[in-house]
Parts: C-alpha cells; sequence; structure tokens
C-alpha cells in the first residue's frame, strides 16, 4: 500500500456515524509491519480498487473498512502455521478493530459473511493466519433480525420450570436406533425426570428412522408422559436437511405434537435458520 | 477405547459392499497412537454407543464408519497448534482411508457434512489437529443429484468459442458503483473482446445498486453488445443472498436478460446451490 492511501483506512470512532457500520474483531498474525497489514485487511475487505481508470472519484470515505485501533500482543520467531509462505524473522500477533460500512452488503448474512470473511480477508498481503473474533452491530442493522422467537426466558415459561436446571439429552444409541425403540427410550426419560430427550446431531430425516414416523411416535408419548408426570415436557427434533426440505420438517414435527426442533445452522448455512424464524 | 471393541471400527475394502458407503481421506496429527486415534475417529463420527443398555445387539456392521488404511506420514517433536491441550513428546501425522455407510445422513448434504466434519470428528481422543481431504462417491449417492447444469462443454457451446480461452473478469471498482457506471464498464469490456464481465462476490443485490436495476441494463447492452460484435457475451451476475431470496434474484436476472449467475455457496451452504439446480 502505498504512504498516500494509509490515512484512507484509517478512522477514529468519533469521525464515524457508527450506525451505519458493523465492528469487526479480527485477531491476526503478520509476517510484515502490523499497522500496514491490518490496513491491507480494510483494503481487501472493502474498496480494493476506489475509482474508475481517468474520474476523479473516491468511494472509500462511503465504502471503505476503516481500521480504528490496533494492538500488538506478542512478537515472535515462529508462526503459528509451518508453510513455505511464511517466512521472516518475526510473527505479529495483533488485535484489529475494524469498522466496516454495512452499506457494502446489506442485512443479509450470506452476503455480509463473503465480505468479512470471505476471498479478501484470507488473502491479506503480510498476513499468515487470521480470525474473526467479534462482531459488534448497530441497531440500524440488528432490526432487519427477528431474533430468537422464545429465548431462554419463553422456554422455561414453556416448561414452567424457573428454579432450577433444565434438563436435556441426547438419546442413545445415536444412529441407528428404529422409530419405537428410539421412541420407547424416550418415554422412559421423561418419566425418569428429563425436561428435553432429543436427537442426536448426526440424526435427523434418515431412512431408517424417518422424521415423520419418529416424531409421530415422540408426539404421541410427549403428552401421555405430561400427563402422567403432571410436568410440561419437550421433544427437541432434528429438522437439519437440504434448504428445501427444512421448513417441510418443521411442519411434519410441529403436526405431530412434537414442540421443540434443531437446526444445525453450521451446515445448512445460517440463512436457512433465519429463513425458517421468518414463516 | 477397548482392545475388544478396535476390530469393529476396522475392514478391508473387500469386506464391505462399496455402493453403500462414501470413503473419506483424512490428514490428522495425533498425540496418542495413530491407529487407536483412527479408530477413535471412526467412532465418533459414527455410533459413539452401539446398542441399548441390557440389549444384546450391536448397531456396528451397519452403521459404523470403518477405518481402511492409516498411513504415517512423519513423526514430529511439535504440534502444528501450540496449545495447552497438546502436549506429550510425539505427535504423528498420519493420512486415515474411512469407508462411511451412507445410510447414515442419506444423499443430503447439511446432514452429510454434520457427520463427517461435525461435532464428532472435532472432539477424538488423542487428534490434536483434523482435516478432511476429500470425499469419494458410489453411484447409489451421486444419483441423487443433478450435477452441473451445462458444465464447460456446455458453457463453450453458449458462447462458440471452442479453440481459444474464455476471457473473464471483474468490473472494478468492485464496491461502489453504481448500476449505470457499472454497466458502461461492462458494456466496453465486451467490445474490448472479454466474453464474461462479472459482479464482485462481495456485490450482489446492493442497495448502492441493486440486481434488478443492475441486471436490466446489463441485458440490455449484452444483446447490443452482441449484435455489434458478432460474438456470444455472458453477463454473470451475483445472486448470493439470504436463501429465500436466491430464487427470486435468479428469477430477475434472468428476466433482464443476463445469463450467467454466481452464487458463493460457502456462504449460502451448499444446499441452497443444490435448491437452486432444482428448479
Amino acid at each position: 500500500m502505498k504512504p498516500i492511501d494509509k490515512p484512507h483506512f484509517k478512522a477514529k470512532k468519533s469521525e464515524l456515524d457508527l450506525e451505519q457500520h458493523i465492528i469487526l474483531t479480527y485477531f491476526f498474525e503478520s509476517q510484515t509491519d502490523p499497522e500496514e497489514a491490518a490496513l491491507n485487511l480494510c483494503q481487501e475487505q472493502s474498496t480494493a480498487q476506489w475509482k474508475r481508470v481517468g474520474v476523479d472519484e473516491d468511494f472509500r470515505p462511503r465504502h471503505g473498512a476503516k481500521l480504528l485501533n490496533l494492538e500488538i500482543l506478542e512478537v515472535k520467531d515462529q508462526p503459528f502455521f509451518q508453510s513455505s509462505f511464511n517466512k521472516g524473522p518475526k510473527f505479529y500477533n495483533c488485535k484489529a478493530t475494524i469498522a466496516h460500512p454495512h452499506i457494502n452488503f446489506g442485512p443479509k448474512i450470506p452476503n455480509m459473511l463473503t465480505t468479512i470473511l470471505g476471498e479478501g480477508v484470507f488473502y491479506v498481503p503480510g498476513i499468515t493466519a487470521i480470525k474473526l473474533m467479534n462482531i459488534d452491530f448497530p441497531e440500524t442493522f440488528l432490526k432487519n433480525f427477528q431474533g430468537p422467537q422464545f429465548g431462554l426466558e419463553g422456554i422455561r415459561n414453556l416448561l414452567a420450570v424457573h428454579d432450577r436446571p433444565l434438563f436435556f439429552g441426547v438419546i442413545k444409541p445415536n444412529v441407528g436406533l428404529a422409530p419405537k425403540d428410539f421412541a420407547a427410550l424416550a418415554y422412559e426419560s421423561w418419566l425418569g425426570g428429563l425436561d428435553v430427550p432429543k436427537d442426536d446431531e448426526m440424526m435427523a430425516d434418515a431412512s431408517y428412522s424417518t422424521l415423520a414416523e419418529r416424531t409421530k411416535l415422540l408426539g404421541e408419548l410427549r403428552k401421555k408422559a405430561e400427563a402422567i408426570t403432571g410436568e410440561k415436557k419437550f421433544f427437541l427434533a432434528n429438522i437439519t436437511d437440504e434448504v428445501d426440505k427444512i421448513q417441510i420438517n418443521h411442519d411434519i414435527a410441529v403436526a405431530n405434537g412434537v414442540n421443540a426442533i434443531m437446526l444445525n445452522a453450521t451446515a445448512t448455512g445460517l440463512s436457512a435458520a433465519r429463513a425458517l424464524r421468518k414463516t
């Protein structure tokens, strides 16, 4: 980066409209001057080129990511990852705080991730390892998201349990158990005091135990267990699936009397969880 | 793992119905006996518990992942990652080949990822670093997927270019350019010989350049450029968005005369790409 360009990727918090930025905290290791590495990180994740050839314009004030703060945590003589690309006498461990204008992607998770954890971030000159540690969102961004439907307090209200831990457990064997055997174990666990038996994360709508068959049994037994114990009970059904099947699975599970669902949003994409929340 | 359990997580290829398994290649580093670590990896990603208490049954033959081959690549005195959990005099770099029965998840990408790159894989006793290197799929699994709609040959046919490289480039500035300025650059690039100008991965349907406005201009100019140059041209529009917006973006882009689309499937989830392909 040319010295003349450096000030365009730096700012003080007081100079920015913070409602228009998300605040990113990165941990990184660099083999070159840490500040230059951090400014390159800002450039690569925003306006890598900020003007047209032959046109007097500058997109950086509105669209450029800005370094707010840089802390050198440690200077080492070895990098985290051994590689022929990672060389140099010194490796700097740093914490960088960056303000990124959210107009660049809007309130969209996949587009935000493409920007803050995408190609640019992993090809920054000088940076030999990087990890996104935190994101702070302003209200203008968050207001587009619905957030949890119940939250912890809502879950406690539904179970009518406020004065003790909630007991939660995976039915085992986790893989391969037939629906009726699975349901029998869940039923025993409710009677034994469990609040929330659940599917394993590896078992959802499987050919050896379809979600429809399993949740039908569990929905019925849950009501029976509630009648016997006099307590509210949950069954947590794993509806993780291809994104065009998630809503269908949800509707099957709920129609069958299952009253809690889990979704592995790392595997489906976070956006699938958001889409389900909207319905 | 008890010695008596070890043979249940091992197999020879000749003993398995390979059409019922995906073959996984992992690179891992272990601080304990490599074979035991590899067998633990098989166990954690499949039948962590393989029978009910008090029932004479065994789910491992049908549902257990099986170690086919283990190669010790290197023995080191330092781990890849410095951590208080990673200790011991020796660290083994290994390559493990594992057959995993696909009945455990079915032809579903999120469920497969949950199993082969999920919680179990990252909590294997003895393993201090792990990376999935390859998956081989049998025909019984692949037949559920449609694969590419056109493929390289189909793209060459559509562009009527068979005897030279295809020229492909991102319009820059990549972030912040207004639709009419963006379209003017794309138009110039077509006249200058580019086959496929494209949106940056960081720009999709943004408030400063909506997909609708941008693709309308680009669809019209693409046809004009084709008429002037006498060549077929593509514009590649970035339709990456929340999963419930992808199909809508696709339809807008196509209706506007844009004839190629890109989707960042790392950010949306691979399943979103599969869902789009089905329509």
